[in-house]
């Protein structure tokens, strides 16, 4: 199976950016997370991006706060498809995060996931690689039964919470 | 190769949306375009989310503006990779339908392009079907150079027009 | 009477919406509260939508955060008066919530109430069903009254602590 | 059946207003429509608000931009369902309209619909009268179908696009 | 002197609306200060409104959150001047009530100052009731001049910081 | 009678400051109009602000728009009340400025009203001369009336047109 | 004298960007302009900016759209002071632009000017240029005092138009 | 060489702003760091604007919060580079400092860096100095490369962490 590779602006974002790894792990799905800066270590980012494809990744995950080009830097020099977490925490609880990765322009998407959204980009990268892969797609189809059972669980717990009230 | 179904919410959304399939037809990508509504045709929604693998999609495109739900309907019925473009025209330029795109909870994720990033939506959904496709990944590599080309063109022309001044 | 359902996205919005159940309570009206999820058990929240009428539901609360299509997904599967309750704890303080719930399509309106506004959806479900129930027209009465009182309680004690200082 | 009251905070409303009342002609609701302000006939508001549920009204709707007070106003005055339709034209597309009619306190709800969502507010209105009229609710339903009739029939009209291009 | 009326939508504001108090007594200026609610006690607070002027009130203060209607209220109900303080504390850090206070129709207008300002809405109604009054001229007058000063020894205070640093 | 002094940043806002005027000559108040910017004559700004009050004015009202930094200027400079008038026309329609002209430091306030609100600068200034002037008191009061007045000959007119269609 | 680059990410930016070209002119300061894209030409884009103190310039200015990366890439990429223009047209009147142009990374200063705002990109490519240019200063020095004659005319005119009417 | 003035609105800004006298004393840049207020003391600020370049400051950089005109007050009155701090604290999380001091008008820039971005604002008066200056230009890329250097070693860190678990 083609690797993910998990980008990170700065090492103050793993803390979230782990819960993409975790969710990878989950799916059984390989990859390499970094830490690379679209504006300290441009040089470096964009010959990783350059290189992606034919280093066996199929899809990058790029999380970045602020002016958050990461995602962007990464999807200006590959083909590959480019996952984009904004990250919280700077102005607007991360809005500025959000539009500077969504926003860009025509030819060179990324696929933005919601704010510190770093299971959601995994789980988007597993559908990605599943699309030739029904292994890969069984393993989804199962985590999704699993989140539906939680919640009747979870419904039936309340259910007994309010007999007794 | 499998192919992309671009279903947007209303018809007023096809002027935006036919960008996506013009880019579809350039990359020579197979795909059925529908008018299918999150919230006036909801059955018929569910239902082709839930066949959308088995009948050949390997993507799914959803535009849809205000509270935009149908990218989310639909990746709560498949697990297909889900591609959302939210549409202008709603409240703050789209916010709203931006947010309700992207914003989507753990374990369901939307692929959020730009607000009514109908073009970028379908080079997504390329980039999806050439992370196992070499021919499409060529496709998609000339068109980046044709891209560049262009604004190469642009900036000699801008030069001509400096010295005439 | 008829029945209020209160249904929530997730468990962890039941601290929130244990409000509505508190109000509705106190006004002696009959109600089930369930956690039923548009986007992790699609099937169940919308079989629950469309047979919600004859199973004695007068009126349907939906209370969800970020992307919140609850609410949505019901009012696009029954004819019953849908309240919205949209959570704080997305982006820019649940402006995100806020705007999925309130900017539905032509025909498929959502009655929405402030934000983390549990207690107002119980008060509106209950002036709902009130327009055809005068016990019940009686009792919202006699809390508006209690309201005026509570205020003019408090402005006296305030003018205690204005002349001490 | 029970009246619709359907109140604007100016004349230059009704253009959009005016949509609220051809639906509910359509739905057969007997309803009336008059210009009060909050600001500037705010007695004439309160005794309405205040006399609505004894002169037969079910449900009031109220539509006002900017520091959208007139659903506010009513609803501090009656215990009947009031609807608020926020109106676009000041800042931020309407956001102030939205935000001062939905943002109500404790005790006092607004059921807050689209921005300019008139024809929302009287489905709505509707539904709430619905809830113990049988034949209201066939209506209702009725015009869902018709709903998801007319998505269909576009679709088609969309395939046949296709087809010749 | 004329007297300032200090209105406030709930005693929760009253720990900042206390600033607003504290600023007139120490411009020596004589104030009442109540607790009404434009949504909880509306006929109080119309009343308070159209008898103010006669009761030796030269200025009102109106301090609200959220849907903040209390100034309006006020404003529709008598010609003195009044003073919007929007309360943070809702959403967007109190957008809400700075939009629901300031975004006033023509013809009736509010005087809003800053997010929770307090002590400069009691600076405000000592400048507009020292618009003919000369001792209270030069109250302000001092006051400015006292800070003025405070900041020159903060200034002070710096260049000692940096000088041993 | 004390005159009101008319600022604006640039030529270019008098279309909508000229309501100001218009307003006030309807109320019968003295007034001088000029331009003045805080960034391109700052001098001139401060030395106008500074000798206002001695100049015979009462009350000053600025409009400018993006930074808007007039009134905060003005209000730096002089005790009289200052009222600002937020311009449309930058970003945000305008939130630029209403923020700059509203949130204002402790000791210096700007009485803000709503974007463009011209026409409510001049009330607002009326009202504060008003404080200590009868006659004035009366022909506001009066101008109330009118605005009642015609609410009600609209609401007649609204009711011949239902009545025909 | 140092040499100003001026770059644009597309050439519809050219009807705006044209504005600093023309005070760039107006002060006597060599510059080129340059259609580059961050996105579309991103190697080309970072050669030139490695190279541009080389070749003789001492400031550049950048303005995007939008996803605007295009001043963070020159700013990643040289050390000069790197001048962000961020363009309307995106999403809330380009608020996606100015927060993606201004949020930078610590480390990596870009000096961000007003939504569209290419003459003051051009000023302070001159104050910066002047820092060490008397010249200069001067000729800014002049320009100012002309700004400030502007003012004048255009209030002696209001006078005249204030005194016809 | 020039020095840089670094002004704060208030003292309470100093603990974000003491950030930017550490940067520039790394850089071996010369400064003096003060407390003048546009508001509290506007006579202070422009004298010291005006003056600022013949006591032979190079850049000056401004922060101020809330309705931030500091950085403005000071470009109208010298031509001198001004960077502007916009300070979070205020309203939507200082989105009122960023827009008040961002958006200027024609012919008076702001230089402005992200929000609390004194770190930037100190690197960009460095780059400013830096034109005419090849040792200072030395030190900034000595201190870019540093930044690449660091970013490598928390990338190995990270590659031992993912390595044990």
């Amino acid at each position: 199976m083609k690797k993910v590779a998990v980008i990170m602006g700065s090492d103050s974002d793993w803390p979230v950016v782990k819960g993409a790894c975790t969710q990878l792990d989950a799916l059984d799905i390989p990859y390499e997370a970094h830490i690379l800066s679209a504006h300290r270590t441009p040089t470096q980012a964009a010959e990783f991006a350059k290189s992606a494809r034919e280093r066996g990744f199929g899809v990058v995950i790029c999380a970045a706060g602020m002016a958050a080009h990461l995602a962007g830097a990464f999807a200006a020099n590959t083909t590959l498809p480019v996952i984009g977490i904004p990250m919280k925490g700077g102005v607007l609880d991360g809005l500025d995060a959000l539009l500077a990765t969504v926003q860009m322009p025509g030819g060179i998407p990324v696929a933005t996931v919601a704010l510190n959204g770093a299971k959601n980009a995994a789980v988007l990268a597993a559908q990605i690689l599943a699309v030739e892969d029904e292994a890969l797609t069984r393993r989804l189809e199962a985590e999704r039964r699993k989140m539906a059972e939680q919640i009747a669980e979870k419904d039936a717990k309340l259910q007994e919470e309010l007999l007794k009230s």
